[in-house]
């Protein structure tokens, strides 16, 4: 019988996606990154790109630049949407997903205006319910908030069970950001669209790391971040998926003129263009821009099929090392154990997670800590080996064996 | 008495600022780019910081880069709240113009309930003028539109008699998109103040070229751009301005996680942070940050005052040179004369003016055409010459006389 770490080395002989790894930038081999989820690393082709970017079409080109850039919000949302099971003109690039979770939220309570309620779920990122709290108290509506098992995710049957006439919208996250857990896309947005109310969904932990099928589930809207398993780039921008028949009938209300037809016309008065662009409000970040398309085009070429099953591998050889090593040290598993219900990374319980994640940052494993007590390590399957997952767990397992961990702060600092 | 080209000489030998042309990436030195009020050039300083943040930070730092990036939001803030005037902690980079503009508008008019106006110009830059109708759409507000003389600017007479008790919101642009023409922000602001009614400037036209002085004059709120004369790159982030005592009175309507108190606590609830970050939203783009943070510190550094003096001799020189060459071939003067009523450009009508900016720019010089029949020719004090003056108006009399604009198509395309 094999070794653990045998398995890591025929696994990663086996890997049909190895190859990726030398198209990142990687300067010190011995940290082992395990927070591509938080911000993935730098494509070779992103930093060849930028340069050129910067150095010769800012430089150079200067206000004819503009001849090319116009057209990044639509090509690498093309790109997206292969990423995310969309078709062409169905996602463009634009402002943060925050941003975009507001137009698009604001967009379907507008379409839904005898409704009075937003559906949502207390696991949801911490943003989207801010943004879903800011727009039910300008609407006068009511925000429901269903209360979730963190580490299982979304309960698609108290969501079908919540669902009543009232509900205008229903926005969730694909990929729960501590759990990992996935929900049930398909089923959820079958039973909203059966209640007459549209979805909205929160790709930015899976876009990139798990398929999404946005057209065959049918799905209404969505946004996502291209920063996390996309690897766009530090605050590179987000993009939002509407689907096409509702392109038409939706309007946003942040009415700016990327969104105006015939842009540079200059009329005095706004006339959304037809398409994709008519949720786009101001002049959009190039340089961003491009990072989110040599991100993505690294995954398209990858294939998001092949991506998805390496995570599932990886993940599931992270689970099979916490059964072997972690969990008699005091970690309980905070992932769905089954990998088909977990996207790219795998999240551990620990009494004292604050001060592991210092512990496994000063021994050069780059984890991410997640409230109250979790330790999330996520693998990017374009970059992450068998052997880095294989050398993070035995670092984190020798350190809380050794109890290093607690000559670390006890509280992370307070941010104001 | 000197020739005119002498002249150029002499301005050039005895500009202050001369040195600086050196900092920026100037690679055809033979093109003329008198654009750079849509797009500024690149500063050396920004390609190697840039260099630095995609090979080292980004690369190297990954996650961590975050500790050092959170604050790019706030420094670039400070940086330009000393170029418009304004204090610490009253200014910060975020989102697009458009976006900050719906942002800041939409808070003035919660804080105003009782009145249901908002007052702005027909010669608004068209985004503005989008923004606020789709808030006056949303809100069941009036917009009231007045008319403005394109080359004059803003007649602060007319706003004067525009205000009364039902304006809950003044929104206009400090230097006009098209002349040029500076407003008188102090006498519209306080007026508008006398009427109880909140100002909002848009500052893209005059950030870096001439001084705002938003606290002398009790600004309200105030958005702006870091692409024009801040040389901030394609897309770099907007800026915006609250007042500080209005700081914690006003509510913006996109509630996201950079706008909450302790933020990484990921609380449940929005909460907004005290301080100019409860105007920020999303995760903020870090490469167009940094260009943002370097292009106004090279301005900072020149002093806005001494920009501002180099502008009006070069604009000055520019009307000194239409008046001896261009008036007799058909131009006429879109900008006021006066330089102290004029931002860094000088607008010329001419009746085949899409043609001869296309003709322009196939002679090497960059000028932008504006709606319907006027050619922008924008100088930028940091890299501008008196003999690029000289040399661009040239060129445009030599091309004009010879009537080689006439080969060159009609009518801009469409674009759709």
């Amino acid at each position: 019988m094999l070794t653990l770490l045998e398995r890591a080395r025929q696994l990663d002989a086996a890997d049909p996606l190895a190859a990726y790894r030398d198209r990142f930038v990687i300067t010190d081999p011995d940290t082992i990154y395990l927070d591509g989820n938080s911000l993935g690393r730098l494509p070779k082709s992103t930093r060849d790109r930028l340069r050129h970017a910067i150095e010769v079409e800012w430089a150079s080109d200067l206000i004819r630049g503009w001849d090319r850039w116009i057209e990044l919000a639509r090509e690498a949302g093309d790109v997206l949407a292969g990423i995310v099971g969309a078709h062409p003109g169905e996602v463009a690039l634009s402002d943060s997903t925050s941003v975009n979770l507001y137009k698009l939220a604001a967009a379907a309570l507008r379409e839904r205006p005898d409704r009075q309620t937003v559906l949502t779920d207390d696991d949801n990122f911490p943003t989207d319910q801010y943004v879903l709290q800011g727009l039910a108290e300008a609407g006068g509506l009511k925000l429901s908030v269903l209360r979730s098992d963190v580490d299982r995710g979304v309960d698609a049957g108290a969501v079908r069970a919540a669902l009543g006439g009232d509900v205008a919208l229903v926005c969730l996250s694909h990929v729960a950001y501590r759990s990992g857990a996935i929900a049930d896309l398909a089923g959820i947005t079958a039973a909203a669209h059966e209640a007459g109310a549209l979805v909205l969904w929160d790709l930015c932990h899976s876009a990139g790391a798990v398929p999404v099928g946005l057209a065959e589930a049918g799905v209404d809207l969505a946004v996502g971040c291209t920063y996390k398993h996309l690897n766009g780039g530090p605050g590179s921008p987000a993009f939002l998926y509407v689907r096409r028949d509702l392109q038409a009938k939706l309007r946003q209300p942040i009415w700016g003129w990327f969104g105006q037809a015939d842009q540079f016309a200059m009329a005095g008065e706004y006339r959304p263009v037809d398409g994709i662009e008519r949720f786009l409000v101001g002049t959009p970040p190039v340089l961003g821009g491009y990072g989110a398309l040599e991100g993505a085009r690294l995954t398209a070429e990858a294939g998001i099929e092949a991506v998805a099953a390496k995570g599932r591998l990886l993940t599931s050889y992270q689970v099979e090392l916490y059964d072997a090593w972690l969990a008699p040290l005091g970690f309980t598993l905070a992932s769905p154990r089954d990998a088909d219900r977990r996207g790219a990374h795998v999240t551990l319980h620990h009494p004292q997670a604050w001060q592991v994640c210092q512990a496994l940052k000063a021994e050069r494993v780059i984890p991410d800590f997640r409230t109250p007590d979790r330790l999330r390590l996520g693998v990017a399957p374009l970059y992450t080996t068998f052997a880095d997952v294989y050398r993070s767990m035995e670092r984190l397992r020798d350190l809380v064996a050794a109890a290093r961990h607690e000559a670390f702060p006890k509280d992370r600092a307070r941010v104001t």
